[in-house]
Order: C-alpha cells, then structure tokens, then sequence
C-alpha cells in the first residue's frame, strides 16, 4: 500500500489558516496553569473546550475524563481495520506566567506579532498538541477517514508531572493499547531544521527547608550570634557542586552510563555546537563538567538546577530581619542508568550530612521520572523523518533533549509503544519564560507535517513513495 | 540648687491615666507606616495631631515641618535661662503591619488587653515618645514651667531610616542647639530590670544582584552548561563567612576596636548571658565568631545578616526554571571604629574579586549609619539613672545594644549633644511584630521617669538628694 495522496488536506487547511489560528487563540485564552489551584476551574473549561473541537473535527468517543487533579481528554477514531494504531499525545496545561511584569504582551491574551502567537502555553504546548488535531480534522473532513487508527490523549498535568497519567495509562491498557505515539513538545534545532529527539533526560525536584530559631529576628539586635537560616541555605546550596562543577553528592555519577566514541560522534555531528547553545540561551559564558560539550553537558550528563530560593525580606528597600527559615527548589535531570529513587536516597543522606547542628533541614519531594531512550532506527522514527521532509522540506536530524518527559517511558513501559517526539518549537520560542510564542509558520508546517505522518504510518509496513 | 520636688506632678498624672491612655490610643490608631507610600496622607494627620497635643500641654513655637518625605514635628519651651538644655527625640512613624493573619487585634484599632495596649506603634515609638509629653504636661500643667529648656523633635521616617532628618539637623543647628538629648526606643532587660544604653552598633545594607543569561530558562534543556546565576548567588553568600564563622572580606576587622578586660568584664557582669539572649531569640543554638559571648558578638563584634534572598519560582510546587538573575539583602552591623564608607568599600571590591566569570554581580547600597558611644560616666546618663530609681525603684544597667540609630550619632556630631537612650520597651513587647504591645504600668512609670529626668538634667550642675 502506498502513502496517500495528502494535497486535498493540504489545501483544506491553506483555506482555513486564519480559522485555525482563531481557535488556537482561544485555547491559548484558558489559563490553565496546573500548579496554581486557583486554576482548577479553568482547566476544567478548557478541557470541555478541547473535547467540543475534537468532536467537531469527526472524532468518537471523546471524554472528559476526571481525575484526582485536571481532567484527562479523550477521542479516537479506530475505523481502519488492519492499519497500525497510534497514540497521539498532548497537554493542555501549562506553566505558570510569573514574572508578570516581563510580559510585553499578557499571557492569556494570545496576541500575534508578526509571524509570531505570543501567550504562555502558544508553544507548550497547546499549539504543538493542536497542530495535531488540525491535521486529523483535515484528514476527516476531505477524505471522512484517517489512514490509521488513531487514539488521542490530551493532559492537564503534564507541568507538575502528571501524577495522574501513569495510573490512568496503567488501568486503561486496552483503551489505549496502540503500536506507537507521536508527541509535540520538543525543539527543531532551527526554523528551517527540524529535530527527532532520541533521548530525554528523567527528572527529580526537592524543596529544602532549613529552620533556625522560632521566628523572625531583628538583624541588628541578634546579628552575629545564631546561625542565619538563610545564610544556611546558601551554605548548604553552594555545597551542591564542587570545584570542578560536578554534583557533589557522594554515589551520585556510579551509575551514569558511559557513552562510546561512536555515540559521541554522532552526538558532535548532528547536534548544536556550543556557540549554537549559547546563542540560544542568550548566554555569554558556558559552565558546567570538564571534558564534555554544552550539549552532552545537557543530555548525556545529569545536572542540578536550583530553580528558586526564598527566604526573609522580598519587597522594596531592606528590613533588617533575620528569617526563621528559608527554602531552595532544586531540579536534578537524570541520565540513563541513573534511577530516580536511589538519587533521592543519595540526596537525602547528602543533605543529612552537610546540614550543620545549628540549623533544621526538612527535603520535600516531586516529579521523579526515568530518563528515556528511543531506538533511532525504528519505523515510527523513519516515517516522522519522511513526514518533516515533507512539511519542512528538509530531513530532521537526531537529537537527544535535555528535558524530561515522563510519559514517553510509561508509553514505552506500559503499552510497549515507542515515541516519535515530533517538536515543532523553536529555539527562541521561551517555553516557560515569560513572552512564550509561538511561530504561526511552524503551525501551518506542523499541521502539514501531521497529515504526512498519519500517512506515512499507516503505510508504514511499505516502502513509501518519496 | 536642688532637684524639684516631684509628687505635685505625679498626683497629676496619677489622676488623669485613662485620660493619657485614651490619648495614646488617638495616637496608635493612625496608621503611619512610614514605609508606605499609600500612608503619606495618616502621616501628616497624625502629624498635625501631635503638633495638637503639643500645644495643649503649653509648649510653645509648636510647628509641623515639611519634608521631602513625610513632616516632622517640632516645639520647644525655653524659658529657664541658665539652665541645660534638653532634646527630646521620639517618632511617630511604625513599621508596616504585614503579616495582618497574624494579629490577634487588629493593628491599628488599639485594643487594651488585661494591662497592655495592642497595637502597631503602641511601644515602638509612640507609646514611649508619649512619656515624655505627658511629663512635660505634668510639669507645666501643675507648675506652670519646667525644670530645663526642652526642645521636642518628633519625626515620621525613623523605620525608613531618617533620609531627611539629618539635613534638617545640620541645616537647624541653632534651633536645635542642646545640650543633651534624650529618647525612648530601646528595650529594658525585664520587666523589673530598666536599661541604659550606651552603645549602638552602626549599619549598612546591599543589594547583591547576580545577572547570568537574558532571559530564564527551562532548567531541562540548558541545565548543566550554564552558570545558574541563583546557584551563583548563593556560592557568593556562602563565602561572606569562613570557616571560623568571621566576615570573610579582606581588611574588615582592620578597624575594629578590640576592648580592654575591664569593658568586658563590666559586660559580663551586666549585659545578658548566652541562655538569656537563646531565650530571647527562641533558638536553640548559638553561633558565630570564636572567643566572644553572644551579648559580645551582637554588641562589640561586627555582623553580617542575609535578610532576603529573591530568585526563580516563588510559588507552590516546582517550575524548571534557571532564573536570569537573582538578588540577595544582606544587612552588616558596624562597631567602632569602624567607618560604613570603608567598609563599602571593602565590600564591593570584595564581591568584584570573587564574582565568577561566568556571572555579572551589582551592587546597590542602603542606610549608612556609624557606631556610637555615649560615655557611662556622662552627667546626662547618671540623671537618666536616677530618674529611672525613682520611676522603676530599680537602678539600670548599662547596655550595649546591636541595634542601630542613626540620629544618635548625628546629635552628638552636629550639636556636640550625647543621648541618654532611655528605654521603657520590654523583651516581649513584639516590636516590628504582630502582636506589638506596650506594658501599660511602663507607660506611668516611664512618665513618672521622665518627669524625674527633666528635674535631674535641671539639677545637673549639683548633687543631686538621692
């Protein structure tokens, strides 16, 4: 069986690019920030939203599902008796906005700038998720079939970890059973080169806390004679990293895989470059492990992140207090063979020993995820390959991320179905940063590139025509 | 010449306590927080409120005098030639009330429990400023003059640390020409045990900021090849101290004074033990520079206090974020001779040293105040010693506090004037706390104090009857 024909879907959606991004802008409007319980309501907006569009665009059996924290969204269309399944995933939340004052535009006013959505979530990944959807409803509304059968799961936890997916993966086995999943929620490496990503790092956050004395302090009055909580903090912080900018926790690097020459050749000849890295980062310096470029540094090489400390006086001017506590957020981004728990048991016994008698730590845990690997050479990774081909023109490169997507092991673990992470993100697009964007053209490629990839799987077992 | 006989005056004020009290409670109920720029307007009606009482109790060239910021009060009564002349200093401003959860009453509705007065500002400063009104009263009502010539400078931005009233006292030299000044803003050891301070230590606060990439990133994708400038921040604190617990800034301790066995010795025997101070403070553990008590760490030895660190996700749970920058306050208290001008300098060459290349540090500075040293043995301290026998039937002891005002050293440097700091404030009163209260029976003791005060700077010349 050959690929179909895609040009009928294609000019489908050049007809309706304006109403595309229309309903994109409404997606975008529910700030269904899934860390904020405030939010709570309007992420359950969102996901009737959701399921309303992906009725409309002719799919069956979509459900809102409940679940202890934001709804789960469900659709399928499973009418291509004998073509492979696949799984399509998305999440319809997103992070949170602070710091307001930065925003040029305001993030749940999705507003276009040029070629640009800006609106926090226009990139992660709301619009990534709904170029999917767009492609699907193309797909149905010319042709009234899908050329595979096709399970949609969209999330509303993705941001703080989806706690509720795993579960929901694990009783719901045969609803979801496929042969593979796409995702989009990663990076191209550049606008005109797209990305497969190969490699996700897994994920490991804390919240330390060190207590002193009972209450706040009068600097002046006290200064000089306990042990500062905040002061503490930073002490103990610092202390995370040694000279030579490892983690030094003791056992910590025992189990990070060591990749041959051969994987690092390959890594050094399709990945950025460092400059390329520091450009992106708008960062002038690099940092981080001797003997390892930026980007290994940041895929193949765990890493700690202090994402936020607070403690004692926050407003304008000063307050002479000393505070009876202060607290760090810390993120570990873990490496294969690295397991998430016995990070933690390392972590915990770390900060037992380095805590100093004057002072009380207390670790908080969240968010333990593998790291992921997926087999370049797979069929679903060949027919994502030729699916960019056709909606960017150009052959992606194979890339590993740094980031943490927890789902792509449950898929793999769970339902034996390998990921295609399948991004349409840009570099400069600053996911997670205030003034997230989204690049409209990336959209419309993206879309594209979605309706080639239904064909392409669903012809997966042939050769297909290029 | 004698001291006057004083029980005239004190049957007046034995008299008309609720009266005193239902005054202090007009007075508590402005919400004059400094601080506050939505307040400036409660400033200046409690302002023209106390020029009000002022002038009911008969002093004269009563006068609210504008600021930059907000007014300050002044009135004077000069008619005693040939005797002393004493500046009574006091502030009618308060430090914000924040956090109102905590207030059992609310702050600024004064509300009389058993024998306190609740309130923001009951005790720091206006209940204790109040003290001495109701004295002058009490002298002028009952003998139509007092004992001394008394000059009243009231101002309303001591809690944003004085910015204009040390122009005013160098532009006002002459009118504010005095011979000793007086004020009450400090603490008593206990409630039977009055204080005398002698020693205040001097102040300056920084803002450290630490300025990494442009923008925040997503702490997955780039975490392990940047300098993480909150991770940066918190290496820099971290190294304000060394190991043994001192301020670990090339040249700091050049200046400090190093005490005789005899001071020391005298502050053993007078000032509070390590347990009282741990008592006080609600900690469990002592800390800081080897060799020293923690009375002599927080009086005679210098100190650095972290008072606020800013950086990264502030919010519930986690965000992979590598902030852009992050901020530190940081509050160092000064001894003798130690000067604020050098040691900001030492400072900010310090931070330039150890800034890493990998990170940019700025450094903002705030509230510059020298030492001071008022001599023991001065006449106005031994007045202000027996006026505290006659109102508290108890002699004080004499105290260092590590505590700063600025004012103090300007009076004894503009107007040659020392100051008796005569407290009326008790260990648990909550000043700057929720829960601020002013022990009611300190109120009439401390106004019977300063009646006996005014007597004994008149009499200063001669012995006075014991």
């Amino acid at each position: 069986m050959v690929v179909m024909n895609c040009s009928r879907h294609l000019s489908y959606v050049q007809g309706r690019r304006s109403r595309f991004v229309a309903e994109l802008k409404d997606f975008v409007r529910f700030p269904t920030i899934s860390a904020q319980p405030q939010h709570a309501a309007d992420l359950k907006r969102c996901a009737a939203w959701l399921a309303d569009r992906l009725r409309q665009v002719g799919l069956r059996r979509v459900r809102v599902i409940p679940t202890p924290g934001h709804p789960i969204v469900y659709a399928d269309w499973t009418d291509a008796p004998g073509k492979p399944t696949l799984l399509v995933y998305g999440h319809y939340d997103v992070q949170p906005a602070e710091p307001f004052a930065e925003w040029r535009t305001p993030p749940f006013e999705p507003t276009v700038v040029g070629d640009d959505l800006f609106g926090r979530g226009a990139c992660d990944d709301k619009g990534q998720m709904f170029a999917h959807v767009k492609a699907i409803e193309a797909c149905l509304k010319t042709q009234g079939r899908l050329p595979v059968n096709v399970k949609c799961l969209f999330e509303g936890e993705e941001e703080i970890g989806s706690p509720n997916l795993k579960p929901f993966v694990e009783r719901n086995r045969r609803r979801l059973a496929a042969d593979v999943a796409v995702m989009s929620d990663t990076r191209m490496l550049a606008a005109d080169q797209p990305a497969l990503t190969y490699a996700l790092r897994g994920g490991l956050s804390f919240e330390l806390e060190v207590a002193g004395q009972k209450g706040d302090l009068h600097s002046g009055n006290f200064g000089g004679a306990l042990h500062n909580p905040l002061q503490a903090l930073c002490e103990i912080v610092a202390r995370l990293h040694d000279a030579d900018r490892r983690i030094a926790i003791p056992g910590f690097y025992d189990r990070v895989r060591r990749w041959g020459g051969a994987e690092r050749e390959f890594m050094a000849a399709n990945g950025p470059s460092d400059q390329q890295i520091l450009r992106d980062a708008r960062a002038e310096h690099g940092w981080g492990e001797r003997g390892y470029s930026l980007y290994e540094r940041t895929t193949i090489r765990p890493s700690l992140s202090v994402t936020g400390v607070t403690g004692g006086y926050q407003g304008e001017g000063v307050k002479a207090v000393i505070p009876s506590s202060a607290t760090a957020k810390l993120n570990f981004r873990l490496v294969p063979d690295q397991d998430p728990a016995e990070v933690e048991r390392l972590f915990r016994s770390h900060i037992a020993r380095v805590t100093p008698p004057t002072v009380r730590t207390t670790v908080r845990s969240f968010l333990a995820a593998r790291p992921a690997l997926i087999d370049r050479r797979h069929p679903v990774m060949r027919a994502a390959a030729r699916a960019y081909e056709h909606g960017f023109g150009a052959s992606p490169v194979f890339l590993r991320s740094g980031g943490t997507i927890p789902i792509v092991n449950h898929f793999q673990e769970l339902l034996g179905a390998p990921t295609a992470l399948m991004g349409f993100a840009l570099p400069d697009d600053r996911i997670h940063a205030p003034n997230e964007k989204f690049h409209l053209p990336n959209f419309y490629r993206g879309i594209a590139t979605c309706i080639r990839f239904l064909a392409e799987v669903g012809a997966r077992d042939e050769e297909a025509p290029r």
